[in-house]
């Protein structure tokens, strides 16, 4: 079976490159000064021993990040960056993860490194029995599993077009078996490129047995390994499952999971479950931490562990299964243990897999990166830019701690960086990006259904529940919505349940209207497009309106809509209440663009300095807009007798819109404790009368001190059925009030 | 205080039309030969002894339809129009409504004359008492009476631009009794236009007290009439009701509600409510069946009646009110009793009442119907252009009965005409028409809060239910039709229950979909928008397609929507699963536009056969619409070698579309008792499994003889959160599946 014709097939050749991927990352918790923290593992990350994307692996200071499972390597880059913005914001602000695979330096007694405070008693139990085992010390190495599975389409495919086997489960386990086989005996090559782990810190060896720097100690016989009685054949699923369990049964290994190979076969089950389940996926886990990127790995080094597979998945092996994979082990060791300045001297090998590799990518026409193939032959050319190489060369203007803690604290600051975003996800909406972050701080499964339509599926344990927009959910009825959405309905059930709303009248053309000219004439009064929202074709009356500006506000609103609403104007200040089930949970008061002088700045200056907010940016990426100083800005500055380079007095506050939208540069205030309890009981009464779980209903008040009950002190505007959520998280002005939390407690009251 | 001047002031003059009106129309039950009915009253009212709608009055025969408050005369008519189709169709087909106040021939004991058959006892025991009090026979008189009150603006506005009175609520009750008064005393004018009961039918006297034939019997002291020691004092409330109580208390009525006066003081409670809470409306009780109208009365009349009692506000009453009103019942007397062919003795002050009404409307700038003072002069100068004028005419040539049942018969086909729509609703969609009937017929209270907007209030006692378009309802959450709305989440969730689903790719741009050319090249396919649904943008490739073509179908799809899916294309045939909770009610197959030849016609002559079906109509607003004839027929007609003028041989089918949507002259056939629960049960399991109750879920299914179980037997294409009903309840084919009836049990089960 030459797989390689198999994969040129064209039946085969379009699913070529359908791949999945998963990554396990570990690091050590240290402090700002690079000691290992003291602390225990968050309180906050509340599934904490099932927890889906941070766990502890061998101690209470080893962090692991764990991504699901991804359909591309950017998705999984993706998730991998988003988990270490939720770790790093739930480990708090004074500490940080160990940017290597060789840990910091450690405690001088091995009791002082603490095993993994779990509740699991088997667990603990297991990790007690490592530490005899292999002595602490080596089981804080930390690196990253590369879970890795072709696309079932391309097995498929393959299976489809050879006729040498009949089974298609024992095809795929032997598909993944000359994979494993061949990247047991290539994997020199990682070492080389991509090892990381020249020397170790204080502590970490009782006796040391290396005097140079190395590639990589990690995947050396220094690193973390079985003893040498630990043989285990990958010549066949049965001889694999069968010495595997020898072992164990001879006590060589406590259970299955206790062989550290450079491969491990998996199919989402137990070790005995390989043999009649067959192979569905496999984990390499001799991937050091890149200390140059934040997250660990970098994106080439992940396209490249895909394209290596495949390149080995086509690539004949020996003739003797077992002798070619105990030469990868030799060849692994070998290459680890070089100098990390020195030419390897398997360069002429690696150089062929690279041309090898190459042709591959272009008979398959696949993609890769630009300078893909450039940057592996100049790390090849010069072992300077192989990673190990950097991190000794770097090492040696200082120390290895030192550079470790720079590294450390750039990963830092750069995580802290946006607290209201997950770099991974900005194409998506704030707010969902918000609850992203929070359900993966709760342990809840995040699968994101369709991105563009901000539609995630979100699971704990058997639980499932779907959310588009961050607040969209199955707690709301259909009707609700539908309810909100038009203003017409909203009012005539608001004023027949009690609650006071701007009366007036709906109109479906324009002759109808001026007709009813009389009724609004000497009375303060809006004219609106029914189902527009962002102000377009709005005009307010505030003391009536000659008939030729109420016929010029109609024709205005009428180019909107086909509906227009003629509506009683209520003075007061409008807020915005965010009700969830019953209860309000954020008021907002929102003020059109402005900024206030200082008796020597200009209105520019003034909101140049404004603008410096790290709140505040462009198109919806951020909390906050950017003031912006065009058109409408200026003729709203001459109306009030200003231009740009007017100096507004000391606390004067100048407006430079109309509109209150923060979309156009306005602030965000919260209101939350200010707002009299009666007002929040109107308002989460009134979305209660809609029948609706989450709303944001905008009341106008007179005046905050007057109590509700007394005549004319409220009016209802409307209630919005998808309400922004990140302007009462980031405002401007006042408390942050986590809505996007309430949200998933109130999704998953579980979850404690 | 000058009502008159009052009215024409600027402040009240914008409100002066504003006003509510509610009718009650009795009408007697007969068979097709016009002879009393012996049935009871029908079974499927099913809220009968509390129904809003439909009631009966003193006799089991006679029918009372009610309609609810509403803001106009359109409306009100819309409503008794729609609850005449109801009634029409709740006592089936051999049956009718005798279209005249007196009543049909009855029998000759008034033994057989049945009172209600009423649940509650005292309802049977009152009207036992008035069979005994006055006589069944009189109690067989219908007609209907018309419920009025001015809008509350109008009298907020008036009550503001008056200083005599401080108390509104007084007010508001002076301004009620002084058109009350004032109407009491002009009501001859009602019975000189509009009385409408000229003879009486066999055995309804006893003795025989007219000879000679009179404008209206009904409003005559022949008529429904208290005995003569009745006498009840309008002066003010507090007059009324103590009289009334003094009736009562002396034994001369049994309740209040036996005091038959021309106008009844309203407030929507017990007489006694009346001094303390004032008058809030007013009940004409002196109209007499049109007989010329299918619902008894016309919109002219309707609007008369607004104007009069506006132009009865603004007239000045006599100095002593008691006397006034006495007078008042003389001259009624006095008109009903002329002979419908003879002038009215008051034509002079009839024409001067004319003339000022019409006064008032310039004043006010009122708008009435085209011809309205024309028509009323002309009934003034021409007697026989009255109502009674006219039925007598017309009975001279046969007799009234004769002409009573030719008229019953009109309205019979006219009320059974087109069963799928309300005729006063045929701008909203045939489903919500439907809805609204069954909602009627079951007794459901139905508001219209947004007529544009298909969205309906129900309410059962006090359970409210809001609805639109007929199916969206409080019973599906927002997610779940969310999820119905985006395919590509729709697929993900079903493919990952284990349901079987066409695989294939989303593309964001043409590019990356072009690159995937080879994975789709040699497979059946389909190319469409994401989210539009027209069917506009999709291409069908059966057989694989070449790159050209692939090009152009991605082009066409991606000029619909910026997402497009590349799909597996499924073979079968399409049918729609309506399921309701959990259920499936009805399956339809949809077949495109075609004819069956019969080897004599051609196929523009078949075609113009089969839109002669009366279910086919244009624009949306019959279940089923005309087969055109236009471009794309003629041209799928060349493609199969056929032209206009062709003759099909008998029995050949004939298609003109491409598409199977009704929409475009498509069959709709029903198939719910020939799928198999097999299929039921997946389409059931998939909406259950979207989280959706209401769905309309298509499945392309290979053979419906091969189980559902066997591989690829079934795919799901979509699911539908607003599926058509209407073309379940009429389909081409088939049986009927009433779903709006199966959707108002779901929303009220207590409802049965």
């Amino acid at each position: 079976m030459d797989i390689k014709e198999l994969l040129a097939n064209d039946r085969v050749k379009p699913y070529v490159s359908k791949a999945r991927f998963g990554i396990e990352k570990e690091g050590q918790r240290v402090d700002l000064s690079g000691n290992l923290a003291t602390t225990n593992h968050p309180e906050i990350l509340s599934a904490r021993d099932e927890h889906p994307y941070i766990q502890r692996d061998f101690a209470e200071t080893q962090m692991e990040l764990i991504t699901p499972v991804t359909d591309s390597v950017e998705e999984l880059l993706s998730y991998l960056s988003a988990i270490h913005e939720v770790a790093y914001h739930s480990i708090g602000d004074q500490e940080m993860l160990w940017p290597l695979s060789m840990p910091p330096q450690l405690p001088e007694s091995e009791e002082e490194i603490f095993i993994a405070k779990l509740k699991n008693v088997e667990s603990v139990q297991y990790r007690r029995y490592l530490a005899e085992t292999y002595g602490s010390r080596k089981q804080m190495i930390s690196g990253i599993h590369y879970n890795f599975e072709f696309g079932d389409e391309l097995i498929q495919a393959l299976f489809n077009v050879q006729s040498d086997m009949d089974d298609y489960k024992q095809f795929k386990t032997e598909i993944y078996l000359k994979v494993t086989r061949n990247y047991l005996h290539y994997r020199w090559l990682v070492n080389y490129f991509y090892g990381a782990s020249p020397s170790s810190e204080k502590n970490f060896f009782e006796d040391r047995p290396l005097n140079e720097p190395v590639r990589s100690i990690r995947n050396s016989r220094y690193g973390y390994t079985n003893s040498d009685d630990i043989k285990v054949s990958y010549s066949s699923i049965q001889n694999y499952v069968s010495d595997l369990s020898l072992m164990v049964k001879k006590g060589l290994l406590s259970e299955e999971k206790e062989f550290y190979s450079a491969v491990r076969l998996r199919n989402g089950h137990q070790i005995p479950h390989l043999e009649t389940n067959g192979i569905s996926y496999i984990e390499l886990r001799n991937i050091d931490l890149n200390p140059f990127e934040t997250h660990g790995i970098s994106y080439e080094q992940a396209e490249f562990l895909h394209l290596f597979l495949l390149y080995l998945l086509s690539k004949d092996e020996g003739a003797n299964k077992d002798e070619w994979v105990q030469e990868g082990d030799t060849l692994s060791d070998l290459v680890a243990l070089e100098h990390p300045l020195q030419q390897t001297q398997l360069r002429e090998e690696a150089e062929t897999i690279i041309d090898e590799m190459e042709q591959l990518v272009e008979i398959m026409s696949l993609t890769v990166s630009n300078s893909f193939f450039t940057n592996l032959r100049e790390m090849l050319a010069d072992p300077s830019k192989t990673l190990a190489g950097r991190l000794f060369e770097e090492s040696e203007k200082s120390s290895q701690s030192e550079v470790a803690i720079r590294l450390a604290k750039e990963n830092f600051l750069q995580l802290w960086d946006k607290p209201y975003q997950l770099t991974g996800f900005i194409d998506m909406e704030l707010s969902t990006q918000l609850l992203m972050f929070d359900a993966i701080q709760l342990g809840i499964r995040v699968e994101i259904l369709d991105r563009q339509d901000q539609f995630l599926k979100l699971q704990f344990k058997d639980h499932v529940e779907y959310v588009k927009n961050g607040n969209m959910t199955s707690k709301d009825s259909y009707i609700s919505t539908l309810i909100m959405e038009n203003k017409t309905v909203t009012k005539k059930i608001l004023h027949k349940r009690g609650f006071r709303v701007p009366l007036g009248d709906e109109f479906n053309d324009i002759e109808q209207a001026l007709r009813s000219y009389e009724i609004f004439a000497a009375t303060p009064f809006v004219v609106k497009p029914k189902t527009t929202n962002y102000g377009l074709g709005i005009s307010i009356f505030k003391d009536g309106a000659t008939y030729e500006d109420y016929q010029q506000a109609l024709t205005l609103a009428f180019q909107e809509d086909t509906s227009v609403l003629i509506e009683e104007f209520l003075d007061g200040t409008e807020y915005r209440f965010f009700v969830l089930n019953d209860e309000v949970h954020a008021v907002l008061l929102r003020t059109p663009a402005n900024v206030t002088g200082d008796g020597k700045q200009t209105i520019e200056e003034l909101v140049n300095e404004k603008n410096l907010d790290p709140l505040r940016g462009k198109d919806h990426r951020t909390p906050l807009e950017l003031i912006q100083l065009g058109e409408l800005e200026q003729l709203m500055l001459k109306g009030q007798g200003y231009q740009l380079d007017s100096i507004p007095k000391k606390d004067e506050v100048v407006y430079l819109r109309e509109n209150s939208n923060v979309s156009t540069g306005g602030d965000s205030i919260d209101m939350t404790d200010q707002i009299p309890d009666d007002y929040k009981k109107i308002a989460a009464d009134a979305v209660a009368a809609l029948g609706a779980k989450i709303s944001g209903i905008d009341l106008i008040i007179e005046d905050i001190n007057v109590p509700a009950a007394e005549h004319k002190a409220y009016g209802i505007i409307e209630a919005n059925f998808n309400p922004s959520m990140y302007m009462h998280i980031y405002p401007y002005k006042g408390k942050s009030r986590r809505l996007t939390m309430h949200i998933l407690h109130y999704l998953f009251p579980e979850v404690v």
